[in-house]
């Protein structure tokens, strides 16, 4: 039924539990959904049953069948959604006895076959009973993902294995990963600067093990198995970037509260709330533990178990059961997961209209190259906060123009003035002159130019370079009406559909006057008369990449000295990431050439290995001569070794730009302008996975390269490890000039 | 003219000459061809050439001109052959200074862009002048090397790096590698466990820095600069695997004999006939800077510079110059390096023959699912050692059962005795009824096995499976003639062709009497009486490769108790292997199938990162019920911290084969069968080269894999770190049953 009614945080509504074998698959679900689980993982066979004699099978014989007593038996279809498999926890595939060693062997396989046959979603295979040493289970598993098209592989993984003896790791992993702090000698990776502690093994480095030999597959996941004890925050942060299809959750790790409730840890319920929000279901196992009071109807008020026990209306959410004659004793446990799910924040509108985007990769827009579409354009200019900032930082620029002028009281030339003074006609003229091989040069932009300033006030020449459909345009209006001034723009488009649009709005506002639209591209039109300001929107997720820089040096040119460009300046920000999902989907094409291109994402299952570090900046105008926009950058990022190993996949991409002054327009995550959606992140992929030992610095080189007809990026890993350099040349993904 | 006329040894015979820019190439090829040098290597552009202004050129924008007096002009294909460019030594595309950057990136592509409109076939590359971080460095290669088809780069690599100040590097570059053991602080990768010594950086490093930047490509190589001092012979092992095109050799290296003449110590001789081996061409780099006396008639028998100046006959070779009035300072050095090329061991009849496979990929036979080739079977038994050997195994068997049976005095039944009796008619009759079937039963073989045994000595029956066109058979007649036994041989082969050739053999041999041809598949046939010996030679380059353990296990149903398999077991070996050659060359087909396949290669430019581990063992007859052919076995390859790092391009197997008691046929490099020739080794390949930091244990877990119709392999490294399964469910590769 779901841990409450919201969808927002897609799968994590739905709870399920770990039950013991069943011979009748239809009352164990119907009992356990009574209770309220929406799945059981229940064995695929009887504990004690073990692959029959011989028990060395011969490969390639045919498995000898079960009895149908001793396997898990679904009749229907409707009931294999309602049941994962659960792999006999004995199987020991690296067992160092080669008995065991076979047994366990044909055993897995031959459960497997089983599910498969079943058509069950997903199957949950015990722990590595040797954490740090399981290469037979990673190939028997290996093989079986060659046949698998849709049954899930669910790898349990303590999220710490303590350092004991694999006998009590067996026990352990039953029972739900109790016994932990016991520091027997048991060797292997990972041990040494453990995230997980002293004395204790790092339960990624076995997840790692085995999917990197598993080449990374998609259907393998993990089944987190939380203890008692959490490790750090920094390195349960990990598990964001990897494909976690659950969370195991023994009874065992709940406390009570004062009424005799079963509750979690706070750290436990943010591990909870961290996983809910990636879509990650939980899975409770074992047996109640807890002693819970008979159920009396809640005196209200009354002292409840502090943070658990009252709603986050402050009403009493009291555990109450809906049928307290049935009673599950399971009950409490799962009332209390849904107390946690249901009081999760709300997601944001925006998030919400966001999640289809989530690691889904798209391929940057091309906007000098192709003319955008209206619909692409209209998409942009919902994003008001963004034309807030722009309408701020020409406010900001307009009174810095003013107070300046106030200051120089001598004028000369209109080209030594900050601001064009009204008798600046002649260039007024000029522009209408020049604007006539603009298709759209409006009679009425004309009339503007010559009426231009009539009123005696403070006139400023202000171009919109890229104006699209006009929202800077009215930006700047507005700033100019705000701060007093009179404005002459000129909306500079190159994009002749677009600027039906920007008239329409001139009409409609009543700027004709004000407002010349000139069809051209910025980096070819000769202006009429110097600018004094240089508006545009041309950056994309990682700054540069959409030509910003190539795009505002043409249109430097007719910048009056001293004139400001908005943006003043912009850097792009790289980090070194996680994330499962976009490397199998950048893979799933097959070819080099989609690992060598960078992807707008809306990064959601990532985890960021280290902080970001500033790559390149580009500031305008730029006074260089010859302008120089090929740039390089070694960056080298540090790690907390308490973090642990992890994987790097490929590098998580932002840019922070100063528009004008203090007013910053940011998507990178610690200065990320508020309510702002108009950009995601950018993505550059790594052809293979890197594994970063614990502590090891991360080293990539960057390099923006430019030649006669294209822009493109190159990047290669230089440690932990050199790799290759992508993208050589430009061969797999560029931007056209 | 070559260092000597042999040709045993590749291209090692031409040598070449390091020279300063010349503006007159004919005369320039001309001079030093006079002294002996085939090629030149030359300077592409004037010393104190640098890019012209603009300092920084736009990219994109064209680069400017060569003028005619500042740059190598050859008008002539005919001089681009004896021509080598060299780039500028100044170039430091890694220098922390922006400018000198710029300056040295713009020059770098403009020298190489240079040469390569010359046509030249190679260019010499300065060492980078920040060894541990030359990623700038790499990206301009890698660029230059996605537009390259022919012309090779060669960048120069100094076997052992002075840690000292970027600044000395530059002149110690210039001037041959001089000046080491300084010990100025310099940081960066492969300073700690060096194997260059304290205070020393591995060349290694560097190499491998740019080379997995450039993506490991093939017109990258490796041009070794000597130095005076040597690393460790182990880490100088390494390059055997690389793709080094040359060694540099300055003449600052040479110490002066006795006389005077310009001699190499032992170390550096033994490193110019390793290269020599491996094919590679050697330029003297340098001055002359050895006093050389004035030519006179070297006095025979004089007291010559040791070790250099006594041709292996003994002769005083006395480095006489042909024309001592023109002879030319570095002649001496020239005469020295032809001594040395040409008291080289004369490469062996066997290994001339084998030197067109050298690093040549095949793909293992399948001799179960296909027929061989005429032609293929005589290769085989042109390996005369091999049946020798066979023949003494058979010898020794057959010794063996003449003494146990001469220790048993009571005989009861044909199947507890160690030898058939005569009186074993009945089993001959059946033999003849049973051949029956097969189509080649000659009525030679019927009566051979109607008057077996008449004699009345002891008849031993003896089978060969597999018998191919016969060879077997007549080495175990010989041995049966040597140790007077009479035989009863079955000749089981199931390719029908090859049968023609054993009629024949008998024939000539007038062996009808003794031997039935059987034309059935050893697995299906119905043996008409036990054998006391089993003959096969089934073994592939790995022993079991060739399903040899699948054969036997079907024909050993015919083996009398207590009866003898020739062979009796075999072991698999494996070593991981640098070889850029067979990576290079398997990654040229560009799928997965290909990195997923084992090869038969006779290995040359390759280096043993560890000693062999043993792998496999198959005995026969083998008891076990039922019998399991799969494997798996985790190997652990120690690795000795003085040798450095290294990449591990996949993994060298063996096999070492007792055919009978102590009688030993072996691939195994520690007890290969002296003068055998039928086994190549054979090659493991790895989807990605791996790094294995200095002295870290490379794991590496292999699994033989049976199934109804096939066997095949699967392969993973799991250290350093761990890698995706090779081969999963023999989905690229496998043996057919």
């Amino acid at each position: 039924m779901g841990l409450g009614k919201r969808t927002d945080y897609g799968d994590a509504k739905y709870a399920g539990v770990q039950v013991p074998f069943t011979g009748d698959v239809p009352a164990t679900v119907e009992a356990y959904s009574l209770c309220g689980f929406d799945f059981v993982v229940t064995p695929l066979v009887r504990d004690n049953w073990r692959p029959p004699a011989p028990a060395v099978p011969e490969n390639g014989s045919l498995p000898s069948p079960f009895n149908r007593d001793d396997c898990l038996y679904i009749n229907s279809s409707q009931w294999a959604n309602q049941v994962v498999g659960q792999v006999s926890d004995w199987i020991q595939p690296d067992s160092p006895d080669p008995a065991v060693r076979q047994q366990s062997v044909a055993a897995l396989r031959h459960q497997l076959g089983w599910a498969a046959h079943l058509g069950l979603q997903a199957v949950v295979l015990p722990p590595p009973h040797r954490p740090a040493r399981c290469p037979n289970y990673a190939q028997v598993l290996s093989q079986a993902l060659q046949g698998l098209t849709h049954m899930a592989l669910w790898l349990t993984v303590p999220l710490v294995i303590s350092n004991q003896s694999e006998q009590d790791q067996q026990q352990g992993a039953q029972q739900g990963a109790q016994g932990q702090g016991r520091t027997e000698q048991n060797g292997g990776a990972g041990a040494a600067a453990s995230p997980a502690g002293p004395g204790a093994l790092d339960g990624w480095e076995a997840w790692h093990q085995v999917r990197a030999q598993c080449d990374h597959h998609n259907l393998l996941g993990a089944a987190l198995l939380v203890g008692p004890t959490l490790p750090s925050a920094a390195s349960l942060d990990r598990w964001r970037g990897e494909s976690v299809k659950a969370v195991l959750l023994p009874t065992a790790v709940f406390t009570a509260n004062k009424r005799g409730y079963p509750v979690l840890s706070k750290p436990h319920q943010e591990l909870l709330a961290m996983f809910f929000k990636m879509g990650v279901q939980v899975v409770l196992t074992g047996e109640a533990c807890h002693d819970v009071p008979p159920p009396a109807p809640p005196a209200p008020g009354a002292p409840a178990g502090a943070a658990v026990a009252v709603g986050p209306d402050g009403s009493p959410l009291g555990f109450s059961i809906s049928n307290p004659g049935e009673a599950h004793p399971l009950r409490p446990y799962w009332d209390y997961l849904c107390f946690l799910f249901r009081r999760l924040e709300a997601v944001g509108e925006q998030e919400r209209q966001e999640a289809s985007y989530r690691d889904y990769l798209q391929v940057p827009l091309q906007p000098l190259q192709d003319n955008l579409e209206s619909q692409t354009y209209e998409t942009f200019e919902k994003d008001v906060q963004k034309y807030k900032l722009y309408e701020e930082a020409v406010y900001k620029a307009l009174k810095d123009k003013l107070a300046a002028a106030a200051a120089s009281s001598e004028t000369s030339s209109p080209y030594d003035l900050p601001i064009a003074s009204t008798s600046g006609r002649g260039s007024g003229r000029q522009h209408h002159h020049q604007t006539t091989h603009g298709s759209s040069s409006s009679p009425a932009a004309a009339a503007a130019a010559a009426s231009g300033g009539g009123d005696g006030g403070p006139v400023v020449v202000l171009m919109v370079v890229g104006a699209g459909r006009g929202p800077l345009v009215r930006a700047s209006m507005r700033a100019a009406s705000r701060a007093g001034v009179r404005l002459r723009v000129y909306a500079v488009e190159k994009n002749p559909n677009a600027i039906v649009h920007i008239q329409q709005m001139l009409r409609s506002e009543g700027w004709e006057a004000d407002v010349s639209i000139v069809s051209a591209d910025m980096r070819h039109w000769q202006a009429p008369e110097p600018a004094e300001i240089l508006v545009s929107e041309l950056l994309g997720s990682f700054g540069d990449n959409e030509l910003s820089p190539e795009c505002l040096d043409g249109a430097q040119r007719f910048l009056a000295p001293g004139g400001i460009s908005i943006p003043q300046s912009y850097t792009s920000y790289l980090a070194p990431a996680t994330s499962h999902k976009l490397h199998h989907d950048v893979k799933s094409y097959k070819d080099l050439e989609h690992f060598e291109t960078p992807y707008v994402v809306r990064l959601h299952r990532h985890h960021l290995l280290a902080a970001t570090q500033p790559l390149f900046t580009f500031s305008h105008p730029n006074p260089s001569e010859p302008i120089d926009n090929s740039r390089y950058a070694s960056v080298t990022f540090t790690r907390d070794p308490a973090a642990g190993a992890a994987v790097l996949h490929g590098f998580a991409g932002y840019f922070e730009c100063s528009l004008y002054g203090d007013v910053l327009l940011s998507i990178h995550p610690p200065s990320h302008s508020e309510n702002m959606f108009s950009w995601f992140p950018i993505f550059f992929p790594l052809r293979e996975p890197v594994y970063v030992p614990a502590g090891a610095p991360v080293e990539m080189q960057m390099w923006r390269c430019c030649s006669a007809h294209k822009v493109w990026y190159e990047w290669a890993v230089t440690a932990p490890v050199a790799g290759p350099i992508h993208n050589v040349g430009g061969r797999s993904y560029w931007v056209g000039l």
